[in-house]
């Protein structure tokens, strides 16, 4: 099974509608960065996807720096603009595949759902 | 300027979490429907997004059945498959764009933000 994983910081007290843009922010550059052969496989079996949380930056960077570091998953930072809500510059989530199941709980299975 | 538009029911009461993937759903079927030059403005614009809120399933299809009877806006109805939270085939959320704003505003300009 294919899924793809959000990681949303829960220390920015950002409203539902916020979270969920910056979710959709995640979820469109990270399905763009994946493999294909990927992409086609999990929009055949439904397209799922989890959203998980962190406390903290510094949390989110370092998943995200592992990421990068010790896999190829396809994997996006977001960067907030701050227009709203939040400070400028302000990173918020990251995205993680579509990728096999497997590949996603190795690096995310210890966090919990937002 | 371009945007999307993600327009969730409210009266589901679903969790952050569950609220922000569906949103994902929505943001990335409807950008898979977008004309080519839409989505690439929209990128260099960079992907401004929005999330709306109705009150109830009736309203939610009124407005998607408006759209497409009325518009060319690409959009997609959101159908839960109802593994959590919620009973299955429920439609939860449409996806709007991305299009300008002015075509996007004239269909929910009425609608309060999430």
């Amino acid at each position: 099974m294919m899924k793809q994983a959000i990681v949303m910081r829960t220390d920015l007290k950002m409203g539902k509608g916020k979270i969920a843009a910056q979710a959709c922010h995640a979820s469109l550059n990270a399905y763009k960065k994946a493999d294909r052969y990927d992409k086609r496989k999990w929009e055949h079996e439904g397209q799922k996807k989890v959203v998980l949380k962190v406390g903290s930056e510094k949390e989110l960077l370092k998943l995200f720096h592992e990421i990068k570091n010790t896999t190829s998953l396809p994997c996006t930072l977001i960067t907030d603009a701050g227009h709203t809500q939040i400070e400028p510059s302000t990173r918020t989530c990251i995205g993680i595949g579509p990728a096999s199941d497997k590949e996603i709980d190795a690096m995310t299975g210890h966090l919990k759902l937002l």
